[in-house]
């Protein structure tokens, strides 16, 4: 909060201006979502990977992700901040994936429903009578022109990446995928250095947590997420 | 409240963020839930068991329990806060069942209905003109992939669970569930469990209360709520 | 008001939630209610009773009671606080049991007539643009089940009692009703209790007022308010 | 206004409990009536009368009475308040009137206009977006059960009379009422010891206006508004 | 304003009552009319005279009024305060003389049209998201009954006169009109009393204006304005 | 502003009169109006002028005037103030004008656009949810009862004018017009006049801008904005 | 923020003026827009070009660009500010295009395409309920009256230019304009100034940036994004 410079009463509505042009209601959620579970998309020619981890409480049920969804079969996104605000994004992404084949009779765009959650985000941040979603997403999916990740933000923009990262370990995780990141690696290889990036990230938070990777090859164009035998596996082969 | 450094003007409303985004509306209920009755999910093989504390008035009538209530034959809920806001839970809860019948011919998932019961209690969490419901459930039922327990929260997430609880007696309740849990138990086990737990929890809150029990065994497929007879023989075998 | 510490200004709105989870408007209400007119709702075997004071100001109609009014052939309710806000819940609820009665061909359950009136009141407590009901019902009545008694809150919950009573003498009257409530009395018996516990409240207070009653007798299951000099009998039998 | 103790901000209003439970914008509205003209409604077996101060500035037009109202043949109303919100209430009721006659083929019970008319003061009190109408009504008339006078409150309720009087005379003519009214006075005793109050209260209150009085006797069931004459003929009548 | 004693914060909104019963948002719409040109209207036997000042800046057109407008061939109004809001107003009551005329194939009331646009009023006075009009009109006419004179108040209340006048003269010429008013004034030295009471309220005020006059004789019952000629005439005519 | 005695916090929203019945946001307005460039309207015999400063920033296209517009073949306008707001305005009044070719098979008279221009006006200062246009127009134009000159307040009041001018330069301008404005110049005067005008005002006030000239004579009843060259040759005969 | 003398309370809501007319939300997103990458818009006789920073974060995918947008064949835009909002006007620009198509069976001439987006953002600075967009557009096209180039405003206004710019270079670029434009410059020497001020005013500031650069010749009217080699080219026959 240290950056904000006295925002007075300017930041209680996301529909008011402070006086150097900035939303402060926008810029809030940002602290949310840095106390949220790490998640991290990279792609590769081979396919996409989205990593994600999951601090599952004692007696918790742990066998569905609660970071990682399908939105269509050549589509996931991993989730940061409030989950039940990210769940109403899902389902709406959800909604236009099937509108989107049952209209034009093909698998719908990365970008497309990439759009189109982010146009939902950027209403709530223009029009009162509510407030902006405390969540962002990592999308992740292989359509006709490849494999794709795109980072949405509250306020309702979204990038293309190659690698990118959310959540609390986000600062680590940004600095290793910087360092490391190769644009010909193999799905196997790109799936390790998620992993990798994840371990070193909570390793210096010191916490940790199940880590939870679902992958979308190329080749099959269909989300897996792997069980957690298939994730071990990769984690064993990770650098320590 | 000693958590909360601060929320000045921030926690009016809970379409507002804090600067440190947090949503005050929402963790508030939160309090409102520590002081209502304690109320149990358990899970076992053979079924699922709801167990919860009864504080009758003098002369109030006990025949129907006020915090546990079938949904479907198969879905049962437990409540904690707000009665009247759980209720209108509930009745929204009862027509999602009725109408997936209706329209699938065949009765509703477990997490289905927690879906949509916390997709309305998200709705109120974000857009204005009125408050978050002031009322959390836990949702057990038994449907074509087995036995499950949700909780939802008052924020509209929610999550699967081995066995939970909410209200006064939680701390404690989870406490002895984490040590006494056992993936493995008979139905009769988990009712004996869920009891135990609820008299721990009362006499170390120095308070009595009637126990009610409600269980949907995997062979039958439908909720059963004990009478005061049958509950009174568990209660008898669990260790004093 | 001295439980509430330092509301502060959470207390405008009853869409707002205190920082230790309250609804003060709604709790405000309460103690509208505790100065309204004493009213009473007892059953047995052999019927339901409803009591109330009345107030008369001096040259008013007598005629019809202020209090006690009639919602079908079998339910009656006696109201406490704003006689206005009342009124619109009686009228919504005797257009609920009329368009029971054509719908199915049967009188409504008491129970459903009480939830129906009830669900309107939760509406007012967590939407905006208006006020919670300031007044609550004692719903009594005879139905397939038999005798009912329900008691209504101004949040919207309701709970189910043997005898119960609200306002002004609401105190002393539960003292001698948890003392001299016996589940086998005749309806007599029922009757002379009642006018029993509002005579010695109202002498408690050092006020007096007329006495009404009604009775929904299990036989006939019509409601009828008794006359004058019918009371006034059932007034020379109680104890002095 | 010494009744209120530190309204504070819970007063600005119709929706807002003060923590004590009450309406001071309801509230408020008494202080604008006790200013209003002095209007009086006053049954017998032989029909009903209301009488009303008329303050006519100069060169104003006193053709037609600014209390007094016709609603139908049978049912009149004195006004006390705002002009304009009486005129509303007016304006609905003459409507409902009218739509009975036609969907019923009789004329409209006394108590249902009283009632229909207290329902739209009703929703002003609870809703948003408007404020308590600035008026109450006396309601007489002659109906099939015979001749009734209501009283209705800014609040929504109403409440039947012998007699009753509302505005800035109403304290004096009470106490006269409740000394001199007699259940089976004549008519012409009625208008009579109606003048009499009136004049009585002006003269407390060191004023001078016109007096207006309408009648409607059972035998005709027709409002009659007399002419200045007949009113001078009963106000020579009045004891001095 | 003096007489306004600490309206606090009472007097924003038109849906607020002030602890004494007062609407002052209405109240100061007075201060508004107080500063407007004068206007008069008289009615005699021989029918309705409207006199106003105009105060034309340099250069403007003086070819229409701006104070007088004709709503129907036998109705006009004369108009202070908002010029704008008072359009409005006149517009509406264009629209209900042309569609009385095409329901009822006759000429609507002089009343009618003038209850009519206080009802307009009214609601603006009790409904909030809008203010109450800054403008009044005194409606002249002549009907199937005779001439008629009304005065519309900005909180929607009318009241029938024999002679007023509104505006910053209004009162020099009530003082005047209420000396030298005679009910069998002929239509010409009506004219000339109307001109002569604002020469005279214009001297005490220092200010010149040019008079407009319209009349409706009882005859014609056709709207008239005066040329300059005319009024010319009638002016040389009044005493100085 | 200095005319502007303590507008307190009455003077956030345009439907609040303040104290003494002003509208202090339609009032701030006019500041910004004061800032605009001045535009001005003049009426003759054969025709109408309006005249405006343009005032276009480096490497600004000045092919078309940013301050005059056609409305139809025989009306035109200039504005002040805010240009999105009289665009908006401009565009409603164009619609207006073929509506009415289609409906009644003639051009709309210049009156008829002006108030309906002013009514949209008027709307947005009674009505909540808005603000008044920051903008104002002078309305230019010559139909079936000659030439005319209309300029419309942000209130939604609107004057017929020989010759006005608003902007910056409007205090200057409105002295030369007094002085020089006659009834029966030639339209090519009246073009060297508010040149003229124009030239003095920028002197005043030592600016420069562009002078842009828009004419509808009697003859041709169609709008023409003259040419650089026509303007310059005016601009050359005008009195140095 | 400087010249903001004392905005105090009139600065929260685009639809309430500041006593000196100002609308101070509308001003605040100037400071927004005065931080976002530098765009540049120049016409010439060959066409028009588009030129924009783009400013990738590492490992963002840059193969399209973030600042220039094509709405139809013949038209583009560059933007600054938040590109979420941007986006909406770009989506419904693109809309109206496409309808143009359909309505007319012509492209969309360019300033129609602007006023249309001005217009919506001419309602979000009127009207309660939002913000004014974030963002401002230059709208760049050749349509069958030849090239242009338009900026946009946030509070709704547009203006045509030969060239222009916006963002953080704004000030440094526009010197460069004034000083180097000329209007019969090849579309190439175009496409090298726009370069070269982009050049200078990252020079100025001591940033880096990847330049983009659209052109939409008057030939082909169809947009075209460079390639990086082709920028490449162009880049290095600036000057240095």
């Amino acid at each position: 909060m240290s950056a904000f410079t006295r925002p007075g009463t300017y930041d209680y509505n996301a529909t008011v201006f402070s006086p150097d042009g900035r939303l402060y209601q926008v810029e809030y959620v940002t602290e949310l979502l840095n106390r949220g579970a790490t998640i991290i998309g990279i792609k590769c020619p081979e396919g996409v990977v989205l990593a994600s981890e999951e601090n599952a409480e004692p007696l918790e049920e742990t066998e569905h992700s609660l970071k990682i969804f399908q939105i269509d079969n050549h589509i996931g996104v991993a989730i940061v901040g409030l989950g039940s605000d990210a769940r109403i994004l899902i389902q709406k992404a959800r909604e236009e994936a099937q509108s989107n084949k049952l209209t034009y009779d093909e698998p719908i765009d990365v970008e497309t429903i990439t759009k189109k959650s982010s146009n939902i985000q950027q209403v709530y941040t223009q029009h009162g009578g509510g407030r902006p979603f405390g969540a962002a997403l990592i999308v992740a999916g292989v359509d006709k022109t490849g494999p794709h990740i795109f980072c949405t933000h509250q306020s309702g923009t979204y990038k293309a990446y190659k690698a990118t990262s959310l959540g609390a370990g986000r600062e680590t995780v940004q600095t290793q995928l910087i360092e490391q990141y190769k644009e010909n690696m193999t799905l196997n290889d790109t799936i390790i250095l998620a992993i990798n990036c994840l371990k070193n990230s909570m390793e210096t938070r010191q916490t940790t947590a199940k880590i939870t990777i679902a992958i979308i090859p190329t080749t099959t164009k269909q989300i897996k997420i792997l069980t957690d035998t298939e994730t071990e596996k990769f984690i064993n082969q990770t650098p320590s």
